[in-house]
């Protein structure tokens, strides 16, 4: 079998390094064909040395310059800003493109990997909250494939392999319940940002980490979700499952329950993306005895984490109004994190930045450039309610 | 989509009866076309009024005459003992044959409904215990298909649709751990007939019921997983889960694990059994939030309960040991049930009986008439052994 081609958007960052320890280990199996980053000349260049693709671009320029500077030879073709994102992205060769750019960055490559009739395998969060109605049409004009990386996704992904759709009564979503899972509304009042930024199992980018203490990002999870399996958001359901060894689940009308568990290492779903349908041994990966204890699953509190139910009420509300909400929160977290917003003022701005959309209407999300237009509206609402705030 | 037409060994018995209420709901899916019992006329002249089968059969001559005297028409043929129960195994208008006789009395219609070609539901578990070797060569020469209704094998092959052979690493066999799971020696050694068929989650005949307690069932199930599955012994770990909602998981050499959870119901497994690949919509069917909570999982003691242990060295004995100590247990069992021999008694007869087919031989396992002469040899030997106990 000759080697899947792969191209990497976002290989320095964390998704897209585990990606390539994926495949180093599987040298016959996989071949690097192109890369792109943002702005890290210096681990983009490692990598260009190790893997020796035919192109790789950088976004920012002054790293580009530098990255020129280091390869003047040629044998890797160069190529700086978006648009060498978008070539990546569509690069003819490859055959799979890892989408692992951080945040709205990913929508153009990934939207681009898509009409190239591309399988993308998917960790970027916005691509599929922000647009998700138009990536999936995308998908399916151009004959591409969406599988996803995110932990939770793949496990759903892996627990419909072989099951008809038809037969799903409901997913379950589960969730770390993060630091503040047993907090009361005081104590929620006044968490600092080291208390929000400290995740009880997984490491992530602070972010990701205070979406997941507020359970925003469970709720963009079921965004996600909706438009991955073509689900209606009634058959998602969130629980919070502190042990974090069950990585979600699906319910069939039967009653039977298929749940994917194991050990919380990114490179377990990154291989099964990489693979699919197959699986990569990979015998460094295995859950220990120990780690099959007491699992709990309980429903979160939504007078408590509001957030998780505000993406469902973004769902029903239109097609834009999930990019709203995600541009609110970004607004919002990032508003915490200087210390200019309460914890709990987060799901505030977002809820806030929704009923606002209500009262003026969001237009359509049918093109990029609409939903991008959404998203910079929603931030003039967010920092308008965020500076409201007083303290 | 013309309806699965189903022969029924054993309708009369708890999986039969399950079976028929599952055929009753879905009247345009399935229609019964034979059934077969051993020896209640009573309940099966009602299944035959209710579903008009071209065949009935009867095992016991007495029952058989009443059944007779009880439908004189015609409508339905009746036939009566062995040959009736194989003339239902192989019926030739049957796509689908549940095999839900009970113990060894299984085996000949079962093998007659595989040497048929029939895809075969099986809930009888001498089957494979008894002759799994001889069962699967039959099945694969015949184009006949296996298909488990045991809650247990039929969750692994639920976790095993859609995923490839080669990709797993283990299969996890869970076990309630019955009702001395966390009992010493002291407290086996004078367990009563009446905490032993105390079991604390699943309603079952007395024999499978001490079964469970000693896990003895458990290692049997190891042996038809083994066959079903076509898997190395090494590959199968029991796991003690008390909470029984999770019915087994399948671990794959990356790592990931699929676990099969559900309401502790055999019309779930059934009705799997019957519609595979599809799944019939349930409703009746769920598990109640309130029941995901706390599951744990252990390894058993093998000292304490070493009967799962000699399950796994029957199978390394050789072909034949299997049967050996499914014949020995049931001779132990019923001694137990007498009160002729004490609970630890049960895996001194079982290992006694192995040890002594390492040291004269077996013979082979190629036929059912060698599986049966093995029977009735270890019987032989278990009176013996368990004659010798003194209480």
């Amino acid at each position: 079998m000759p080697p899947t081609r792969i191209a990497i958007l976002g290989s320095t960052g964390s998704i897209g390094q585990s990606t390539l320890d994926i495949i180093r280990r599987f040298p016959e199996r996989f071949r690097v064909v192109a890369l792109a980053a943002g702005c890290n000349d210096a681990r983009l260049s490692e990598q260009v040395r190790e893997f020796h693709p035919a192109l790789a671009s950088l976004a920012h320029p002054q790293a580009f310059e530098r990255l020129q500077a280091a390869f003047p030879d040629g044998a890797t073709a160069l190529q700086a800003g978006e648009g060498g994102a978008a070539a990546v992205a569509a690069y003819p060769d490859a055959d799979l493109v890892v989408s692992a750019f951080v945040g709205a960055a990913g929508l153009v490559p990934t939207l681009a990997a898509l009409q190239a009739g591309k399988t993308v395998a998917l960790a970027n969060k916005e691509t599929l909250v922000m647009a998700g109605a138009l990536m999936t049409r995308t998908a399916a004009a151009g004959g591409a494939r969406l599988i996803p990386i995110d932990s939770e996704h793949s496990a759903i992904f892996q627990c419909l392999a072989g099951q008809r759709r038809a037969d799903v009564r409901r997913l379950y979503l589960t969730a770390s319940g993060g630091p503040f899972r047993t907090a009361d509304r005081a104590t929620l009042a006044n968490v600092s940002v080291e208390q929000a930024l400290a995740h009880p199992v997984w490491r992530m980018g602070p972010k990701v980490t205070i979406d997941s203490a507020t359970l925003m990002n469970k709720g963009f999870e079921a965004i996600e979700a909706r438009w991955l399996f073509d689900i209606s958001p009634e058959q998602i359901k969130i629980l919070i499952h502190p042990q974090c060894r069950v990585h979600s689940m699906v319910e069939f009308v039967d009653g039977a329950i298929l749940a994917q568990v194991g050990a919380p290492d990114m490179r377990g779903p990154i291989a099964y993306a990489l693979a699919y349908p197959e699986r990569l041994d990979l015998g460094f990966l295995a859950l220990p005895e120990r780690d099959f204890s007491g699992w709990e699953f309980a429903s979160p509190d939504p007078s408590l984490f509001p957030c998780a139910d505000l993406a469902f009420e973004a769902l029903a509300d239109g097609p834009g109004s999930p990019a709203a909400l995600n541009a609110a929160n970004e607004v919002a977290v990032a508003a915490f994190l200087n210390g200019r917003l309460p914890f709990l003022g987060i799901a505030e701005v977002n809820r806030g930045v929704l009923r606002r959309a209500r009262a003026e209407g969001l237009g359509d999300a049918d093109s990029l450039g609409a939903v991008l237009a959404i998203d910079r509206a929603a931030r003039q609402w967010a920092r308008e309610i965020a500076g409201g705030f007083t303290g």
